[in-house]
């Protein structure tokens, strides 16, 4: 088994940073998207979509999109659960992760796509030759801006974003608003549960992988 | 229990259609989109997120999100299983299910929401005021007619998306190629493999739903 990976991204960081709250180790293989290695004949061997993180089962399967793999360790290996425990439990953490990714990752993407000269006409992932759009950068600004809002409201009087331990939401929250700063767009100041919160789940050792 | 639904939406489509392979039965009260019903206060003060499908537990929770609440019958009414039943099954359920997501319902909305006057200011779903973007709608037509391809190629040797069985990625699939083709993107007739499956999931009575 063995993961394909790229250090500094945010998708590939939750699987890393699953994997360590779960204790699992495997095998990483690092594919530098920047320079553009997931969209060269090698990449696309393993996975054709170029996409990552990709996780390569012993059968010879390949696993791709984060939600996936994780859901894929989260039955392997059921302790700690990620993913909730209960019915309601799970739908929320899955609704919770949904907004996330939709409000948080989504927009951090389209500033760093769409924005950036590095990704001129790769505005999506994946192997796509696909014109900047600068409007999506402008509009990403705004709504991290209401998430973190948000957020931070949930996180008002609880420790960890769902309830009382930590589960997939938090560590989609912690890589989501990393990347978010990456881009340019920081947790204001004022939103003092937010930062509490990012605080004490920074300082979890799972953090650094 | 309730469902916040709307007839002729393809998210609260795909768990009507999921609510009837499973034979679930719910009271469901229709929200208005395209008249702003889901961005006025009564709706609000349910989903202050104003998105649908939307899903009232008896004890008052709200779930939102199509997959959360489609997970959240998985976990109530276990059969016929939908999201799959091994590590593996599991995992490759839910990697197709984002990617028909990604490539096939998010750009059909991006030409809905971007290239149609009625969404004026409302490009993205929910209660933000969020300027339309034309080359959004422009460059869905490429990801749609692309994403035909790909499935075309992985229907040409399988009845059902993933295997031997409907599960939820057949769902999503039906309910994103359907909306696709409302909004102008139709499946070529070249795409044989992909059209044999079309016809064959219309037909069963869960497609009415």
């Amino acid at each position: 088994m063995k993961l394909f990976d790229m250090t500094g991204a945010p998708n590939p960081r939750r699987v890393r940073v699953f994997l360590a709250e779960k204790g699992i180790e495997i095998e990483k293989v690092q594919i530098d998207i920047m320079g553009g290695e997931n969209r060269q004949k090698d990449y696309l061997a393993i996975n054709p979509r170029g996409l990552l993180p990709t996780l390569l089962l012993d059968d010879g399967s390949i696993i791709d999109e984060t939600s996936a793999i994780c859901r894929y360790f989260e039955e392997t290996h059921p302790e700690p659960a990620l993913y909730g425990d209960t019915a309601k439990s799970k739908a929320i953490i899955e609704s919770w992760i949904r907004q996330i990714e939709g409000d948080a990752i989504t927009p951090a993407a389209d500033i760093l796509r769409n924005g950036n000269p590095a990704f001129e006409n790769r505005s999506i992932a994946g192997t796509s030759d696909t014109p900047q759009v600068p409007a999506l950068a402008e509009r990403g600004v705004a709504r991290l801006q209401g998430f973190y809002v948000r957020l931070d409201n949930k996180l008002s009087d609880s420790e960890f974003v769902t309830g009382d331990s930590l589960t997939a939401v938090d560590i989609t929250a912690i890589c989501a608003i990393d990347f978010a700063e990456y881009v340019g767009v920081a947790v204001p100041d004022s939103l003092t549960s937010l930062k509490r919160w990012h605080n004490r789940i920074s300082l979890r050792p799972s953090a650094q992988a």
